[in-house]
């Protein structure tokens, strides 16, 4: 059995953002260390022809809603941004460097720029609010402004987008565990059971 | 603070069958009624511009297996249909029938006619099917067999249909308590825990 799961995750996705809210107890619970991998719905949903919730019709309306009354319920910081959603490439770039270089401080680093998109109205669209908000969680401004201009760093993100998709991922949040596939927040339930019938099998 | 929740189902929706099976315990646990709500998504996905899960590039093939994976998590017997989607004028149009002239059988009715199409291979889709399986439950099938032919019977769907568009419904299940609306399955926990916070309120 994995020892690890895979969390592919948006930044742009109000759902990846609760999910990494709460990915690390569920890991914990498991034994399971945790893969972070920042990908980039926008070439995803090009070859799988969908597109951001807020812009299906109907649904939209409905997903807004169902965006703030999650966080409710679950007791996370949210307030719709104004700007949504945004080209989070900056965002998965610095996520891809400090996996790299400071993979020590990588689940902060997520969670911070989540929250600072989805709760402080901080627009991570922005490359410079990405390098404040990395600036402020320890990282080093400069050498994180060069990773995220980087041939290196440029790559890896785009292979880290080629194989999520190869391997299925369509959506964020998206979490693998030994092949076993399960797409958004509302599927953590659904993880624990799956967890709980492997464990008693 | 309303006294009944709306369930709009349709009868080729898995995860319609599978809140089927739990929206009693949900209603009766916060002291709610059921109001029943067979409606069509064929014309709703053409307003909305959405498809059946299983036709839609890369989630398809998820979405079976969600579904078969979800039926064994809450154990709830479930066989993937051999032709789904199908058409569910007759057994949608055979619920309106009974909602009007055997209210206290509604429900027994709907749960068999979704157990006959995702537990036991009936294909609902026929409307000898569905009178079949409404003779099991002790309804007089000619009186059923007049019922889905009857005129009123079809116009109430059509009104049932155009009314559940008027209320934002765009999917299957979709439960709205006093305006609130919860749109899928995987919603449950969340309407258990909004009911929760409005009881504390």
């Amino acid at each position: 059995m994995a020892n690890a799961l895979d969390f592919y995750f948006e930044f742009s996705s109000p759902y990846g953002y609760f999910a990494a809210t709460q990915v690390e107890d569920l890991a914990h619970e498991a034994g399971l260390a945790i893969n972070w991998h920042p990908i980039l719905l926008g070439p995803i949903f090009k070859v799988s022809g969908s597109a951001p919730l807020t812009e299906i019709p109907v649904k939209g309306a409905y997903a807004l809603r169902d965006f703030a009354r999650t966080a409710h319920l679950f007791d996370i910081p949210f307030s719709q941004p104004d700007q949504f959603p945004i080209g989070t490439v900056a965002a998965a770039r610095a996520a891809i460097w400090a996996r790299q270089h400071h993979p020590d401080r990588l689940p902060t680093l997520i969670k911070a720029l989540y929250k600072g998109y989805f709760a402080d109205g901080r627009n991570i669209g922005d490359a410079d609010t990405v390098l404040d908000i990395a600036a402020g969680q320890g990282l080093d401004r400069q050498k994180a402004a060069a990773g995220i201009a980087d041939e290196d760093v440029k790559n890896r993100l785009k292979e880290e987008v080629a194989q999520a998709m190869e391997r299925g991922v369509f959506g964020s949040p998206f979490i693998i565990i030994d092949g076993e596939p399960f797409w958004g927040f509302d599927r953590f339930p659904h993880i624990r059971r799956w967890l709980q019938a492997r464990q008693a099998a």
